[in-house]
Order: structure tokens, then C-alpha cells, then sequence
């Protein structure tokens, strides 16, 4: 699809403008790569740099000034090498440190809560939404602010599912080939019985709170959408942040007339802070579902 | 358009179920047409029942606690009819009762400010907004505050454009016939040079601070655009409102499985609190392009 090109709508700016500059995105490790997946499939023509901070991570579990730290250190990094947009691709981080970005930096900078919340806004009926993340997300209060600030009748239910995070890593290291429509690791025979001992005391609460959305608020967690759903079960409309906020890219780039040309051949770049660049090729991959293609390293020091 | 049946895609509600409840849509005037209108336009298979509150019009000038009030019976007396989602179509309004109404009212509650905050957002390449609505609209800090919940590093520059409204009032009682493509009010010999002889004073400010994209903030203002983007000339991206609510209105039905039926017959109710009947179906054809069909009068005094 090309660039929108309307006049005068309010959609986009006049003039069917083009920028084939590459849109950054990052994440502590290959999470994020399901955000840079969704981004692949919106925008095709979109070149992207993806840096995976595999050697800090989880940043979970981090303090959120720390994770802020990494936030200006990463998108001070992609900018130099020419991004148009820096996609926090981490809800962790942009719980911590996307308004701080967002007044360093000239380029648009955008996370993952907002699109996730707005999303669980405009779906639930009941007014009963529920989010599971990381502790840190959770502790951050960022979702639950995020939505009711669009919503001020919406209760929000807030359950931080580490664990989740845990299983996620484990599938990616254990399942072969790419993690195909997010069923591979639901039909796993190591990775379902772990989730299944903790799923049950993760949502049962949330079943009870007759929640009828559910935030997927960790970029690893439409990895286990497949095995999530299934606890939680068909009622519970889950919604994936890293779609949502594939959206807003495409639709920030649309309107600001900075979309790749139509047509143009996106170059894919894939950087990591982690020594075995030979396993984050590997893993990415299943995440991506594709072959990442180039890898390097980057030393944390030199960030 | 049909509403979306695709299953757990996560962009709406499984099962292709559909609601041919009316929305329920007000302003305290003629000025929420401008919404109405955007909203027949993106969603031809819904009714509709518009309340203009035409007896205590203008809102702007009043308090935020009064105007609270009359959301709080609007509101109220929509969902006795049976609405299944209210649009306060009115950016006093929205910053005055939206909170209120969402905690208030068991239907989806959407204002135009929010929408609009959002479009500006991802729209502004130069990060300098500008937004002009009602006194009462601008102190309440409503934009401001909205932008920058979306990206901190925006500056916004408001201005308070009472007069504005005056004028297009004034172009809705002298324009025969409807106000085609906004443009009907520029070439009107009588508007055209009311307008300019406030539009410099009003508008110079904002052209000195370099804004690229300006928010018109109050659902009056489309009808003025080819007035205004006459002024702030074409590099300044206007963005309208009354559009991104109808667009906003549009996805949440979607997402919850509440459009009406691919091809139901949609019906149109109009409602004032005017003395008028006559006039308030004259002159709200002209700013809905449409004949108004029925028209009703409301006693405030039964509210």
C-alpha cells in the first residue's frame, strides 16, 4: 500500500512525502521481536534496525530508573544510526522510560502500553479488563493508569505473571523452527505442563473477576496466547500490545507522510548486546519467524 | 461494511453479533452535526439520536460544573432511550462531564478530545501542536493535558477562539442551504470578512510559534476550515475533531461486537431543547447536509 496521499482530510500531510529511513525498535532480548514481527506484516516496504539488550535482560525484575537508564542509552543509539521512530518494543521499559524518551528525543517515540490499553478500552463490555505483565510493569501502574485514563468506568485487574516470562524463554530455546500462529509451544510436552501448574494460579483470579478482556501486557506473551486462551478460556478477548502498537507505527508514519516508498526493498538489521550472536540468530528466528539475516554484536560498554 | 466476524484475532469479539441499538449523540447545539455527520459517513448502517441542547447553548462560557450537570442528564436521558453507546459530540462538554459520564453510565462513554489529542499526536512532524477551542475548553487544560499523556515532548499552544463560534453560528443562519465541503462559509461575502478581521489576531500567535498541525477544538470549527487553513496556510495540518471521534465511535462498535446489521435501515431522531422546532431542522440540515427528518421538542425542565 502506498503512502496515503489525500489533500486536506486531516489524515496525512499534503504532498505523498516519503522516508525509506529504517524504524528502530528494541527490547532486553527477542520479546520484542514480536512487535518487529507485527511491524513486518503492517509495513512491509519498512526497513528495520532491531537491538535485543540480551545481556542485561530480563529487565523485569530491574529497578525502573535503572531500566530508564537503558532507554536514553538504546535510543540515543538507534537515532545515530538514523531511525525515523523508536519503537519500545518492551513493556517494562516503556512503563519506565518512555516519557523521559519521548522529551529526549527529536524522532517520535513510541511503547507498547498505550496501544495495548486503548485496544482493551474499545473491547471490553463488562468494564472488567484484566493485565498480566512483569512485576515491574505491574508495580508501574502504567497499564492501569493507561486505561482508565481512557476509560474512568473501567476496573482494571492487575496480575504480575513472571513466570510467564520464564515458560516464554524456555519454548524459544526449546522449540525447533519458527513459533508457528503461536500453537507450537501450546502443544510442546515440556512447556505445557509447567505453564498449566502456574497458569491456574496466575488466572483463576482473574477468571473470577469475570474480566472479559485481558491485556497481554509482556511482548513475550503472544508466544503462550494459544496456551493462555485456554485457561482463561473463548470468553476472554486477548489482546496482543505488540499488534496494537504495529498500528500505531503504521498509522504515525501515515499521517506524518513518512512511510517507505511503495515498493521499496526493506533491509532488516539485527543487533545484540548478548556474546553468542550465533544463538540470538537461532532463537530470533523462531520469534520472528523468519531468518534474521544480519547479526552483530554491540558492547554494552560502548552504549 | 459488515462487522468484523474474524475469530480471535484479538481486533474484535468472536461470533458476528450485531446491535441495532441507536447511538446516542449530543452538543449543546447545532455544533455536534459536524460529528453526526462524520459518523453517517463511516457507519451508514447505524440510527441515530441526536440531542442539541439548544435552550442553554453556548456551553462554552459556563462553568465546568454546570456543564458536568447537563452531561450527567443528556447522558441519562440518551440511555432511557436505549442508546448503546454516547457520544458527547462538544469539547466543552468532554473536558467538563466525560469523566463523570464514564464512571456514571453503564454504556460506553466517547468524547471528542481524546481523538482528536490523539490525531494531532501522531501527526506533528515539528512537535509544535496548536489548538484552538472555546475559553471554557482551553482553561480546562483538556488538549494540553491529553497530548502530552501521548508524547511528552510535544509543545502545545492554546488559544481560546471564542468569536469563532459566534461566526460560524452566524454562517449557519445565513448560509442557505447545506454547507457543502466547508467552503460554502468562505465565500460568503458577510462571514468572510468577519472572520478575517479576528482570524490575524487569533491566529498570528500560533504562526510565530511554528506550529505544523492545529486541532480544532471545538465542533463548530469545521465549518470554518477552509476559513482558518486560509489563514495558517497549507503546511499547518487541521485536524478535525468531529473526525476522529466518528472514527474512534466506529472501532469500538467493531471491537465489541455492537455495529448494526450489514444493510439495516438506519433511523435518524433529532431532539432540542429549543422553543424552535422549525429552525433548529432548518438550520441543523445545513451543517448535516441532510434533511433532518423528525425533529422533536425536549422540555429542560423534564431532563
Amino acid at each position: 500500500m502506498p503512502a496515503f496521499t489525500a489533500f486536506g482530510d486531516g489524515y496525512c500531510r499534503p504532498g505523498g512525502e516519503f522516508d525509506n529511513a529504517p524504524i528502530g525498535i528494541f527490547d532486553s532480548g527477542y520479546g520484542g521481536l514480536t512487535v518487529a514481527r507485527e511491524i513486518v506484516k503492517a509495513l512491509p516496504d519498512e526497513s528495520i534496525v532491531y537491538f535485543g539488550d540480551t545481556a542485561r535482560c530480563p529487565y523485569g525484575p530491574r529497578s525502573l530508573d535503572e531500566v530508564d537508564g537503558f532507554v536514553q542509552q538504546i535510543g540515543a543509539w538507534l537515532i545515530e544510526r538514523g531511525v525515523k521512530i523508536v519503537v519500545i518494543a518492551c513493556n517494562t521499559a516503556t512503563a519506565a522510560g518512555l516519557t523521559h524518551a519521548q522529551q529526549a528525543f527529536q524522532v517520535p517515540v513510541v511503547g507498547v502500553v498505550e496501544p495495548g490499553a486503548r485496544a482493551a478500552v474499545h473491547a471490553t463490555t463488562n468494564r472488567h479488563v484484566g493485565v498480566i505483565a512483569t512485576k515491574g510493569t505491574i508495580e508501574s501502574g502504567a497499564y492501569a493508569g493507561a486505561i482508565r485514563n481512557l476509560d474512568a468506568g473501567i476496573t482494571v485487574f492487575s496480575v504480575p505473571t513472571p513466570r510467564f516470562v520464564e515458560i516464554a524463554e524456555q519454548g524459544i530455546r526449546m522449540t525447533e523452527g519458527p513459533i508457528e500462529d503461536f500453537t507450537s509451544l501450546a502443544s510442546n510436552v515440556y512447556i505445557r505442563p509447567a505453564f498449566q501448574e502456574i497458569a491456574k494460579e496466575y488466572l483463576e483470579p482473574l477468571r473470577r473477576c469475570e474480566i472479559d478482556t485481558l491485556v497481554l501486557g509482556c511482548t513475550h506473551f503472544p508466544l503462550l496466547k494459544a496456551l493462555i486462551g485456554g485457561v482463561v478460556g473463548r470468553d476472554v478477548l486477548l489482546i496482543s500490545s505488540a499488534k496494537e502498537a504495529a498500528k500505531d507505527v503504521a498509522e504515525i508514519l501515515t499521517r506524518r507522510g513518512k512511510r517507505a516508498e511503495f515498493g521499496h526493498e526493506a533491509a532488516y538489521e539485527f543487533f545484540t548486546t548478548g556474546d553468542d550472536v550465533g544463538e540470538f540468530e537461532r532463537f530470533g528466528a523462531r520469534v520472528l519467524r523468519m531468518p534474521l539475516g544480519s547479526v552483530s554484536h554491540v558492547d554494552v560498554g560502548s552504549l
